[in-house]
């Protein structure tokens, strides 16, 4: 099995935050809501299911600890979070990845998916310092 | 903690398929997708954090099933699953609930979310017939 590398669509649309124990963790550039994006560090992986046991396990606490990351870095942008949306899509890019998005009502897709909605105004300058500050702090990075 | 009972909105928007370990399971109106829904059996759910250790670890396991049971229904309706999507949103109807839907490029939505897409013309009559058969095999219901 080859190297894991994030697939370069990633590199365009988010920061990098760190590594978990199985995901490196993204934070998507998007003004509009704190978002984390979850990357399982295995080359090759397209589906949840192509996961062993233990790594799925692994997934979904390191979701639940993304929620608690995107609540904080919530607090840190004054975009509260009221519900985490949690989404494994992949039409567009193939590889293995978990979005977990701070919703709240009213906010520019509510109550829809934030997935293709609108083009993201870019996070930028001290509200970018601020969030990947306190995702770091909330992962334990 | 009040009994379990799927939230009214999902008995107009799907037809029940039977209960896993964790999950009532319910197959998605929408003549368009292979596109099945679990809700855990738990009363007063909102977010998957609000599971235990235990289930949140079936709930995944239930939802790799899904993904095998959504494969089989796409097969029986003709609607070959290129890639599962899955989702927990609630941003409408707030009781915890897991999407399991099967894609393909080119379906309606593609390469977008299904969720807020457009309206769903119903699944009815044999092809129901056959897809709640196929989810029911796969499931082991």
């Amino acid at each position: 099995m080859s190297r894991f590398a994030p697939d370069p669509a990633f590199l365009t649309t988010s920061h990098p935050v760190g590594d978990l124990g199985l995901c490196h963790v993204r934070l998507q550039d998007d003004a509009r809501y704190p978002w984390l994006v979850l990357i399982p560090r295995l080359a090759g992986l397209r589906e949840i299911e192509d996961l062993d046991g233990p790594d799925r396990s692994r997934l979904m606490e390191e979701a639940i600890l993304a929620g608690q990351a995107v609540r904080a870095m919530g607090m840190a942008l004054s975009l509260p979070v009221d519900k985490l949306n949690l989404g494994a899509l992949g039409n567009v890019t193939a590889q293995l990845h978990l979005h977990v998005v701070g919703r709240r009502p009213g906010d520019p897709a509510w109550p829809g998916p934030v997935w293709g909605h609108s083009p993201a105004p870019a996070l930028e300058g001290s509200p970018l310092s601020a969030a990947l500050a306190a995702a770091r702090l909330a992962l334990g990075l």
